[in-house]
């Protein structure tokens, strides 16, 4: 195999939502009430604003193409970003060019598991704005493109009722997959354990939408206690998937719900197996604490119900066999300030061959197992033909990815407003 | 190589404190108010009690070859533990058997930084009493054998100009290791970042004394939140040591003193390779924090001050040249639940064959690398010939391994009593 015949699905990237998502969406009587995209004159930025509060978007998180120097935590704003951060169209584009067949985007100003829809005492109007939302990401975002999104839901966060109908509703539409929270109790909710969300996780399973668990799904912000270096608020959070993990492979929920199936969404590999190792030894160590797997060893646990997501974790890799091969997938992050773009394929090219990754290994890892764990099937729309890299790139010469500053982007982004 | 060649330095184990821990250590007019070993008839528990509080020692602690249904969270008494926990001449009969040349041992009741001493108002009071305490560790536990134990001294959590002196005391007599909290502030106490801790790292590198911070040193329970299951509170505290080497990494304390030494005791090395990469990939990645390592990069940091430490860690062995040949260590957790006894050999032995380690690996993770990081060199006392596995289990033929409830080690240790 070659680099150009990878076949690459990414299970996380990231919409900066354009303003005029809940157009079309939200019902007449809530539409004055939904979100809106609009400069804050106080704070000097735009936000997304609504009764349930503000929401802003930092450029660390739209930094595709930006210059180093302009990367930083303050207000991003549309005029200032690369389109592919929320144009659909520009985005299959930077797809194409990053030879990325097809992708899972999480939202931004809703917070991952959508907690900022639950910040609203009418709950009425919650729900529609997240109906809105889900159905803008479904039949818009997603649809524009066949076979090139993995559509993502949002859940009800405030109830698990709500969550379980919504899943029922997004899976007529053909979305498998909902977003979650990674310990509902951070948020002011129920855990996980108790039988609460169970009516949610029942439709889950009935319907054959997977979890995605985004790490920081539930910070409000950078973690870290006083004096803390900001390099290592940055960096700590990937590892939030390793107690998120190790709450549900004890949990009871899980021998409640066999189907259930969950993605550690920039989770990482690397530390899985260490932590598999652990938790094996504690297993078989620690028998007084009356652990029950439903006769599972924590790793078959582990292999029956996660899926794992990788930017760029070569010690992963290397170990890949005591993770499970059927049990990671990729991902570009795109356009967080930690994606690879336009060079994602070579580097997970090199990563392969670091680790001397068999083809069918690279297959499974490249997009077989984001397919099967998620329930899609691009072919149906691609031709694989036409899906690879190689393919993806042909079409594709004419995209622009030099580096460019906020200056320019705003500049481009004036100029097509004034054609427009 | 065989099982029965390999030397065995255990770089984290636990002492239960005896009773006359204090006498002929404590000075006259602190005598009556050091912390102070008797049955609580409130609690029905012993504790350790003071002006400062009170600490309980859990069985959990102390379960070496106690039945797992006798495992668990109540208070431990000496009387129902294997006296190896708190009698130094049965733990070095423990040791031989385990084939363990030498141990560092950590402390129980004043919490693995020392935190206990710092609870009192009358900060002389603290410091006789800590003192008090490390002189028993160095001149009593570890003086009665040598080439048996690494003396490890406990710091001054209150102050940093204390603790740098009783780092200059300690090490006069010979001591070249001392505990440290995982994240002072934790405790109430400044971070490491702003300089408050200079003078205790100046003094350590002055004196070549290393640190080491053991999981949970900070900790006053075990984790999670509500609902979380007794499993995931159980092993998750094992990568406590990731946040605490994140803050150290970056930190501008490292390029202030280059030759400080930091243990991460019991935080294991899986993580590490995966870690690494993380922060390799930040560092080139995200220029714009202005990170600044001195010149190194991360994994040259990492691998000139940091040692780390495992009781049984299969996949860190796999990945042990991307962690650092000379930054892994041995440890037996002796006489906690995760403990290996008597059998820490094999499983060692198994984990070296199953990453085909060789000879010189062995020797390194076995004992040097552990001799050179605390300074410590055993074959002062005990020739090579006699400190193997097989010449240490040559002379333990007769110590008694077997599973034994409380009501037997109660029994046995009530007439050992009316005997003496």
């Amino acid at each position: 195999m070659q680099l150009e015949d990878l076949i690459l699905v990414s299970v996380d990237d990231h919409i900066i939502e354009p303003p005029d998502l809940f157009e079309g969406h939200i019902p007449s009587r809530f539409r004055d009430r939904a979100p809106r995209y609009a400069r804050d004159e106080q704070l000097g930025a735009y936000t997304w604003a609504w009764e349930g509060g503000k929401s802003l978007t930092a450029f660390i998180n739209a930094v595709v193409t930006l210059p180093k120097q302009e990367w930083g935590f303050d207000p991003a704003s549309l005029e200032e970003i690369r389109p592919g951060c929320y144009d659909v169209h520009e985005r299959v584009r930077d797809m194409d060019r990053n030879g990325i067949l097809a992708s899972m985007c999480f939202p931004s100003f809703p917070a991952f598991s959508g907690r900022f829809f639950a910040q609203v005492d009418d709950k009425e109007l919650a729900r529609a704005v997240l109906q809105a939302y889900n159905d803008w990401q479904i039949d818009e975002w997603a649809a524009s493109h066949p076979g090139r999104f993995i559509p993502l839901a949002l859940p009800a966060m405030w109830d698990a009722e709500v969550s379980a109908a919504e899943v029922r509703r997004v899976a007529r539409k053909g979305c498998t997959a909902i977003t979650f929270s990674e310990n509902p109790c951070n948020l002011g909710f129920p855990t996980i354990h108790k039988g609460a969300w169970d009516p949610f996780f029942r439709a889950c399973c009935d319907e054959g939408v997977a979890l995605a668990i985004h790490i920081a799904a539930d910070a409000t912000g950078l973690p870290g206690g006083p004096d803390t270096p900001l390099d290592t608020r940055l960096t700590i959070p990937t590892w939030n998937a390793l107690p998120t993990l190790a709450e549900w492979l004890w949990s009871p929920v899980l021998r409640s719900f066999p189907e259930l199936r969950i993605a550690l969404s920039e989770g990482g590999t690397s530390w899985i197996p260490g932590f598999l190792d652990r938790m094996e030894r504690h297993y078989d160590n620690q028998k007084w604490t009356g652990a029950d797997l439903g006769g599972l060893t924590p790793t078959e646990l582990f292999r029956r119900h996660f899926l794992t997501c990788f930017i760029s974790d070569p010690s992963g890799l290397l170990l890949r066999d005591r993770i499970g091969i059927d049990n990671i997938a990729f991902e570009t992050d795109y356009p967080h300030s930690d994606c690879i773009f336009p060079n994602a394929a070579e580097d997970l090219w090199q990563r392969f061959a670091e680790c001397g990754a068999t083809a069918e290994e690279m297959r499974k890892i490249g997009y077989e197992n984001a397919c099967r764990f998620l329930r899609f099937d691009p072919f149906r729309h691609v031709p694989k033909s036409e899906a690879s890299v190689g393919a993806l790139r042909a079409r594709a010469v004419d995209v622009d990815t030099r580096t460019r500053s906020k200056a320019e982007y705003r500049a481009a982004f004036e100029e097509a407003r004034a054609n427009a």
